[in-house]
């Protein structure tokens, strides 16, 4: 029973590989027989195949358990996937940090690493500190660079397809940056970029919040907000990428800026100043007026830009996430305007994955990029388990 | 050279049968060799597909066009699908007029026919001046009740699944009105229920200002906005089929509604007043001061509404029809305050369809749906030609 008839016979070999490969990956390990009867290919199919993929190193026969095998005679061979012939990167770059998540092949995540920076420092100073971070990560782990198969990059702004940031008006010299070509000199495997609220949607459906969820809203809650959302499950980045870039709503309709918002001095915050608006949130907490009415004023606007999404969208779900999300007072509120004027209201929930959501989403970005390269078989294989 | 190898005989004859059915209706007509050179089907199957495809009436044999064909000897025999072998109706249900389309298998449209209706008038009128158009249309084309294979319907409010209306504040009695149910009485064939914005953004994808873009945002311009977006030329319906409604954005943050934006008097129009707000822009037209101010006003909302859509969606192209399109002074501030404020603005353009937009898109939804039944073997088809 011929899965393909005719055609490209490395194109079949190559398929039949990936059948293999993702039959296995989806088992602890399996004898030939069970891989012959799970991939529907013959058992000379299967051993050539196996063979070749032990050659390639992302297989490995697994050492027999003696204490069950050996009462029943010769023990079957069995082969398991060798998750950690490769690896990927998963990194944050935002406004005060650089941040890294290293995985194996199967996303477990086996390292991780963090460095601040400061706000103002250049597009040079900020990815040398991502290399440092990288470099120290990398170590740390044991990983060789060689053995990386995919990075994933998450950073404010909106992101062309070939990796350059088309707009980016949190970092200092963003706007213009070729990032993905930046960053592709430190790695031989191929560099994946994305606007940072994109990927936290992604890891919030990954291991986050939204993993029942498929048509979701990410909002990175800050003084600009911007948002990611999935549609079906899949990305959905709009047509130049500049799907959910909501902050610039306020500008409108000469409605103050968040900054003026959120000041009780009569001076507008600087936009990336976390501690001045803490403070601002801790005075309102204490009781102080003027702070009570700022934070009033913010939050007013933030569930004005959330709805203006979710009547756009209409997802199932809205993850809140960013700064904004730790605050007090920020959930309730947005879940009651949303009730209050929201056709068909979505469920709202606080981000879990919090401060690493950023990066976990471009580490699950680059692990997308590897299972389509190793594993996809086009749409037929996710029926298949 | 099987298509495919075992499986249920009943669904192979079934694919077969949509295979050469979509050759035949991609071509005026063919010879039995054509066929069985574009569909890479046996001879014999091909036979035996196109045999029965003649007993169900979907294929005839056209007649020889003898003088191309004599001087050759005997002329091959050739086939064409009939267009007329079924029927579709396209319905728009309206505040002001139920609106009915007629079209062939091909989508070519056979007849129209519009009535006006009372915005006051209860469902029950409503569907009944409905029956009237559809009888008086079906009997003016000759085309027999029967003869329908689906029927589009298209009407203001959200929409579930099973063509209940879960909310429609624009016609009485709408609000949770089993408008499928209700007119698949009327009807043998499928009925399928759609936001009105939603089929006028399919509209204009399909024949209108659209054809040339996959992502585009429908505008259906009035007193309270309702839109439709296609991503990826597939309509996105949200979640609880609510996307897109960006009218309810006003009630947020105590800003005044359209109604009253749109006022010179202090009294709010009627929502659904037309006549009313065609005077107040007329007045502006003549530099009345109050009217002026209020068509500002108006325009100011809108814009911020659009925005809201473009800013979450980021399409390629805004299309701005209803009513509110039809008025001077509406595109050119809406181009360029999109222009101003979105990071990547869209191309606007206003609907080429006009009014027959929703009940042209309502058609088009209802020959989806047969093209579904009758020409589609899954996603390999589109590829095929």
């Amino acid at each position: 029973m011929g899965r393909l008839t005719g055609g490209d016979p490395s194109l079949l070999r190559r398929i039949n590989s990936a059948v293999v490969l993702h039959a296995l990956r989806a088992t602890d390990c399996a004898t030939l027989t069970e891989i012959t009867r799970v991939t529907g290919l013959s058992r000379p199919t299967v051993e050539g195949v196996v063979e070749g993929l032990i050659e390639a190193g992302y297989v490995v026969e697994k050492a027999a358990d003696e204490s069950v095998e050996r009462r029943q005679g010769r023990p079957a061979r069995r082969f398991r996937f060798r998750a950690e012939a490769g690896h990927l990167l998963g990194v944050e770059i935002g406004a005060h940090r650089v941040a890294a998540l290293l995985s194996d092949l199967d996303g477990r995540i086996i390292g991780a690493q963090a460095k601040d920076v400061d706000e103002t420092a250049s597009a040079d100073e900020r990815l040398e500190r991502l290399r440092t971070a990288v470099a120290e990560l990398l170590r740390r782990a044991g990983v060789a660079r060689g053995s990386l198969r995919a990075v994933g990059v998450a950073t404010p702004g909106i992101i062309e397809a070939d990796g350059t940031v088309r707009l980016g008006t949190a970092l200092p010299e963003w706007t213009g940056l070729r990032l993905g070509e930046r960053l592709s000199r430190s790695f031989k495997c191929p560099v994946l970029v994305e606007n940072d609220a994109n990927a936290a949607a992604v890891a919030e459906h990954w291991k986050g919040s939204a993993t029942e969820s498929d048509d979701i809203v990410f909002v990175l809650a800050g003084l600009s907000p911007g948002a990611g959302a999935l549609i079906g499950g899949q990305l959905h980045r709009g047509y130049g990428g500049a799907a959910g870039e909501i902050g610039a709503l306020h500008l409108l309709g000469r409605e103050v800026t968040p900054e003026t918002l959120l000041s009780t001095t009569g001076e507008p915050l600087h936009p990336l100043d976390e501690q001045a608006v803490a403070e601002v949130f801790a005075q309102a907490r204490e009781g102080d007026q003027r702070a009570r009415a700022a934070v009033d004023r913010f939050i007013q606007r933030l569930v004005h830009d959330v709805a203006a999404l979710v009547l756009a969208l209409d997802p199932e779900l809205v993850v809140v996430g960013g700064w904004a999300a730790g605050l007090d007072g920020v959930l309730e509120p947005l879940r009651g305007e949303l009730a209050r004027y929201c056709l068909r209201p979505p469920k709202v929930a606080l981000s879990l994955l919090g401060e690493a959501a950023v990066a976990t989403g471009a580490l699950r970005l680059a692990l997308d990029h590897v299972e389509q390269q190793l594993f996809a078989v086009e749409g037929t294989m996710t029926a298949r388990r």
